[in-house]
């Protein structure tokens, strides 16, 4: 028989069992920070149809679509009626419509599932990728006290995964619009000048400045360099990204606006609990173009900015607008999981294998398996996960087995323990083991994986 | 503006907040259990390619098959290069097979993915839905004592459910098939007779005796009343399953490994743990024609049977012939949990709304919204999931949010219990409040959450 060769599409990420244990972590972690701030877990279905899909984008976000057909439909011909969801947020404003009489607003939505984007093949880059989504949306209103709640949830997530200092940085699109608007910059020009400002750290400051001052834009040095100032903007602390709110130079109704909405935000931020030195003003953040219309934010390492953004939101004025007349303003932030469980790995910064098997019960004479199934039927009983060996080998082997997956801790029940009634433990990463009395295993062992718990926590597993 | 209609694609299901959280619930206490037993995640991408998918399978697999393409493949024309997995089992081929060097023997692994199927729309047929699967492979051979471990896993999975009393049916179709044998039916008429014992429930013992005796099998009374008496074999309980075992009147060397296979099945499975009366021998079971060789289950609702399995699997005697030249004998289930969901909804056997946020931080003083938001950002470190009331309305309307969204504990901060460092605590399912010492919040709603458990495991919630 021909053999078709097993290989998975391109531009996905697929892991091996240690990994997904690894990433499955993660989401968990995401997952419990979402649920502790209140908020409620829906899914979609990967399919939507097309109009409902692409009533606002077009352009890239249209070209990447993959688009879905059965296979009837496909014999019949025609476009595809059918496509797979690329963001959360398009799917958000359509159930948020479909279901708006059964929801209770403020409406806190979480939900975690894997979007599909039809890029170039690239390092780095995904087809499929899991979206991690909070928002808050609100009925005709929502204050700009939720923009707070953001960072608060942000600082809860990245502080439990446990990769390293961070820092939530924000920015508010009313206050940077209306800061070029007292610079004389036109309401029509202002999307030129956000992308080139978009582009600071991609291209620096001399090339964004050139550009500025060039045929396209040809605002004068002037209007370049208070942007430039503008833009430059990062605070050290609380007090100081206050003292830098008041000592911007700009003003109107917009500007003004802004910079009261960052005031309280800020203000908000600290009164959730987030240390200052976890946030801080970059005036650079624009956040795409048009979509954002308050408070934005994105998320660094601090010790790999080379990383850039690891989750990244904002305030929007209406979520489903063409999907119904109510008037549904919301935030949210949004964490790729996908890319930023990828980057760790690249820079090398996930922590041990550890399985999700916490114990392995060992043959050591294949007669005495109905004694280790019943060992094996307590653990599990006592909410421990436990694989039992089910086929004969040398304990050497199973002991191997155990090392290399991960499986931190194996029981031995030879001859001499089932006479005794004990039970021989080792623990795999200290390489100790000692003997326990058969009815205190399952109270040594919960003891053991708790401290084995805390001390990975403390970054000591 | 014109508004597109916000409608989700037909025959899939689209959970609100409360129902969903049932929902992944169900699916956690199946992800536990499976984890339990050592098994181990994997996640495949959705879309593989078409050639990759459609090696084995034909006919109605192919016509219900999704296929996928980009806007760019989709301008190109052509056949689509990839499509939706309709199962997981063909990805766990493909996985295993792809990554058989970097995979342990015998493979342990668990996925819980949503997979499509192209279905004519029908009420209870789902085109989306969750396939919760758990398969153990081996590489050249596999003991058959692992086909005692699934009912072990399957009992576990149903006990925390707390679905209403249950019982594992099991066959083996070297038995069935050994037994046609020694009836002198030859291999060929055998798919043929298995497809009319596949009816059974369906049709009824009468239907299915006309069409064996009719033209199409010729089978003379004599054969068609082993038959149905072979097929009719139930078990009351261990012993007797073992002594109806031993009274079937087959012979040759197929029957009797397959007598052979399911006594040591049997015996293992009582070593394992499982409660006599949650399994038993039903020899109707055939599970399609062609896939399973071995050991075979299905899972039934006692008070339910109308709902049919709701847990199926077997024993298989290659897993990825179609991808890799290595021998992969395996054994597995799979869990419908969109439908087991659906099912049980209809069947109003869902428990009570019970919310995910455990505890609302209302709002009486909008000036105290600092005061709240410590006081929420203090039981969110314990671990509590805590919404906080952000926007001030009149405190019945926030009472009954609470009431309406399954939040089970409201705490108020009154002037009054400012002043004095106390809260106060309401219990929205026994309508009863009381007044606790800001120090000692935590503690208290730490017991009383898990008192809430705990009621709520009894079915006393």
């Amino acid at each position: 028989m021909t053999l078709t060769s097993a290989r998975t599409v391109p531009g996905v990420l697929e892991l091996l069992p240690a990994e997904q244990i690894a990433f499955q972590d993660m989401l968990d972690t995401i997952r419990r920070n979402y649920e502790r701030f209140g908020f409620l877990p829906i899914e979609t279905p990967v399919m939507e149809f097309s109009e409902v899909l692409l009533t606002k984008q077009g352009g890239e976000t249209e070209r990447q679509v993959y688009f879905v057909q059965s296979t009837g439909a496909l014999e019949q011909g025609g476009r595809p009626e059918l496509a797979l969801r690329f963001d959360l947020t398009v799917p958000l404003a359509r159930y948020v419509a479909e279901h708006e009489h059964a929801l209770s607003f403020p409406f806190r939505r979480y939900q975690m599932q894997r979007v599909y984007r039809g890029e170039r093949a690239q390092r780095g880059r995904f087809r499929e990728f899991y979206q991690c989504d909070i928002d808050v949306i609100g009925k005709d209103s929502l204050s700009v006290r939720y923009d707070a709640e953001m960072p608060a949830v942000i600082y809860s997530v990245f502080r439990d995964l446990d990769i390293g200092p961070f820092q939530i940085q924000l920015n508010n699109r009313k206050l940077m619009r209306g800061y070029f608007e007292s610079l004389g910059i036109a309401d029509e020009q202002q999307a030129g000048v956000l992308r080139e400002v978009d582009k600071l750290d991609k291209h620096g400051e001399e090339a964004v400045r050139a550009v500025l001052a060039g045929p396209g834009h040809g605002l004068g040095d002037g209007a370049v360099d208070r942007i430039m100032s503008f833009i430059g903007v990062r605070s050290q602390d609380h007090a100081d990204a206050l003292a830098r709110l008041d000592a911007l130079q700009g003003s109107g109704a917009r500007f003004e606006q802004g910079r009261a909405e960052l005031r309280e935000v800020l203000g908000l931020i600290r009164a959730f609990g987030v240390p200052e030195s976890h946030y801080a003003l970059n005036l650079s953040i624009a956040r795409g173009l048009d979509y954002y219309t308050g408070t934005v934010y994105e998320t660094r390492l601090v010790q790999h900015p080379q990383i850039g953004s690891i989750c990244s939101g904002g305030r929007y004025d209406d979520l489903a607008g063409s999907y119904t007349k109510s008037h549904l303003p919301g935030v949210g932030i949004s964490i790729g999981a996908t890319r930023l469980f990828w980057q760790l790995r690249e820079a090398g910064l996930l922590g041990p294998v550890q399985s999700t098997v916490q114990v392995l019960v060992t043959m050591m004479d294949e007669a005495q398996l109905p004694a280790y199934l019943a060992l094996a039927a307590q653990l599990r009983g006592a909410g421990i996960a436990t694989e039992a060996v089910m086929e004969p080998s040398k304990l050497a082997r199973q002991f191997r087995h155990a090392d290399r997956a991960g499986i931190r801790f194996v029981v031995v029940l030879g001859p001499d323990e089932l006479a005794r009634d004990m039970v021989t433990l080792k623990d795999m990463r200290k390489q100790e083991q000692f003997q326990v009395p058969r009815g205190e295993l399952v109270k040594t062992l919960r003891v053991e994986l708790e401290q084995a718990t805390a001390m990975a926590r403390m970054g000591r597993g």
